[in-house]
C-alpha cells in the first residue's frame, strides 16, 4: 500500500466508516460506495470519505485496494457481479465474521489476476451505521488474517501492512477453519449466551435491582438481528458444537450444586479464576 | 443515625472497609475487627477507620451500630456467639448476597431487645481486601433492604438512612424470598455462566483472537471460590432452577439453528434487543 493509492470501501457502516476514518488519518485516498446515499453524503460532509456514491463502476474501476465491508452473503454476491471492473492486481479483502463459507465461495469464482486476502477485524460496537464510525475501535484490538492456499506472500504481507496502517493492537494468521472455530467460541457463543440469559427472565423491575455483572454479561444481547443470523447460520456446525460443549459445561456446574459437590464446585471455580487471568489485557 | 454514634464494623474486607470509607468521608467515628491484624493496621494507617482490633469485645460494647460484613455462614456464627455484647436498641445489618437461609436463622435465635435488618449492597469488585476498598463503588449501585415480619418501620429507616449516607443510587425493599429469586438469576447465574463458559475451552492462544464480547462475559470468570460456593449453596434451589431456564432458553436457540428456522432465531435476538434497552442505565 502507498499513499498514491485510492481506497475503495464497499459498505459504508459502522466498520466500513472506521476503516476509511483510520486509513484517512494516514493520508490515503479513500473513496465508498453503499446503497444508502445518506451514509455517502454524512461521510462525504464528515471528511470520512473523499468522494463516494450508491453505485458506480467508475469507483470500483478506480480502486487500487477494495475493503469489502458487506455482511458475508452480500459480498459473495457483490463479489461475483463486480469483479468485471477491478483493476489486473488489484488486492480486496474483507471484513466477514466467518470464513468458511465465504472465503471458497469467493474464490472460487474469481478472476485470477486479482487475489482476494480474508481478514477479520475483532472490533465492534453495539450500534451501527457510519454515523458511529470510530478508528479507535481498532486501536486495542485483534485483527485476523486467514489465508488459503490460493493466497500469496504478496497477499498477506498486504494485509498486514492494511492492519498495521489502521494500528490493530495485534495481528495474528488462522486458516479459515481455525478462524471460523474459535469465533464460534470467543464471539458466537458468547452472543448466544448473552441473548439466552435476556430472554430467560421476563420481570420488568429487574433493572431497579442489577448489579453490574448483569449488565456486562448482556452488553451484547443488543444485537443486529440481520448480520448475527447470517454468521450463525454461516458458521451453524461448529456453533451448535460450542453450544453443547458449553451446555456440558454448565449441567457439571449443576450436579456439583445438586450433590452438594463443595469441592468440585470451588474447583471449577479454581479452574475459570486461573484461565480468565490469562486473558487480562497485557 | 447521626454523627455521635460509633460504626462497627465486623470484617474489614472489600466491602466493610468501602462501607468505612463511606461513613468517615460523611464525618461518622467508624471502627472495626477482623481476623486479619494486617487489615487492621492497614486500615488505621490509611484512614479509612478510627481504631480496630482483631477480638475485642469492648468494640462491640461500644457500638451503636454494626455492619456485619462477613461471609453469611461466618456472620451467622459471629451473631450467635457476641450478640451477648451488643448495646441494648441496636440496629446490625449485613451485606449478605443471599437472604432466605440466613435471615430468619438469626433473627431467630437473636435477643429481642436488638434489630437485625438484613440488606445487601449491589456492587463489588473481582479483588477482596480491605486494601481495594472504594466508596466510589456504591455510588451507581442498588441497595436492597429485605425485611422480615420481625421488623420495624424504624429498622428499615435505619438501613435506608445508611444506603442514602453512603449515596447508593438506588435503594429498593424486597422480600428475602423475591431477593433470592432475582439474585438467582441477575448474579448468579450469570456467575455460573461465566464460570461454564471460561472452562469449556483450555486452548491456550484463544486471548491473541479475542475481543470484547468475551472479555466482557468472563470478567467474572475471577471468582472467589470461598464465598461464591457459600452463595451458591445457601441458594441451591433457585440457582438451580434459574440454570434450567437458561438452558432451557440456550436449548431453543441451538432448536432455532438446527432447523433453520432463520425468522425464529431473528425473533429471539429482537426480543433480547428490546429487553436489554430497559435496563441501560438512565
Amino acid at each position: 500500500m502507498n499513499q498514491n493509492q485510492t481506497i475503495l470501501i464497499v459498505g459504508l457502516g459502522l466498520i466500513g466508516g472506521s476503516y476509511a476514518k483510520g486509513l484517512k488519518e494516514k493520508g490515503y485516498a479513500v473513496t465508498a460506495i453503499d446503497v444508502n446515499q445518506q451514509s455517502i453524503d454524512y461521510a462525504v460532509e464528515n471528511h470520512i470519505i473523499d468522494s463516494g456514491a450508491t453505485n458506480s463502476i467508475d469507483f470500483i474501476r478506480n480502486a487500487d485496494v477494495i475493503i469489502c465491508a458487506l455482511y458475508p452473503t452480500t459480498m459473495i454476491h457483490w463479489m461475483k457481479e463486480n469483479q468485471q471492473f477491478f483493476k489486473s492486481g488489484i488486492f480486496i479483502t474483507d471484513v466477514s465474521g466467518v470464513k468458511c463459507n465465504v472465503v471458497d465461495v469467493i474464490q472460487s469464482n474469481l478472476r485470477n489476476d486479482v487475489e482476494f486476502i480474508a481478514s477479520h477485524p475483532m472490533a465492534g460496537k453495539e450500534v451501527s451505521g457510519v454515523q458511529f464510525s470510530d478508528s479507535n475501535i481498532f486501536k486495542q484490538a485483534n485483527f485476523i488474517i486467514t489465508p488459503t492456499e490460493k493466497n500469496t506472500e504478496r497477499g498477506i504481507a498486504f494485509a498486514r501492512e492494511l492492519a498495521e496502517t489502521i494500528q490493530f493492537n495485534r495481528i495474528v494468521t488462522l486458516s479459515p477453519q481455525k478462524h471460523d472455530e474459535m469465533i464460534g467460541y470467543l464471539s458466537q457463543l458468547t452472543h448466544a449466551i448473552a441473548v439466552s440469559l435476556m430472554n430467560a427472565n421476563d420481570n420488568p423491575h429487574l433493572k431497579e435491582y442489577t448489579g453490574d455483572s448483569f449488565r456486562d454479561l448482556t452488553r451484547i444481547a443488543k444485537i443486529n438481528e440481520i448480520m448475527w443470523s447470517e454468521l450463525f447460520f454461516l458458521n451453524k456446525d461448529i456453533l451448535i458444537s460450542e453450544i453443547d460443549s458449553f451446555q456440558a459445561e454448565l449441567s457439571n456446574l449443576k450436579y456439583k450444586l445438586q450433590n452438594n459437590d463443595e469441592k468440585g464446585l470451588k474447583q471449577l471455580f479454581i479452574q475459570s479464576t486461573e484461565r480468565r487471568k490469562q486473558f487480562d489485557k497485557e
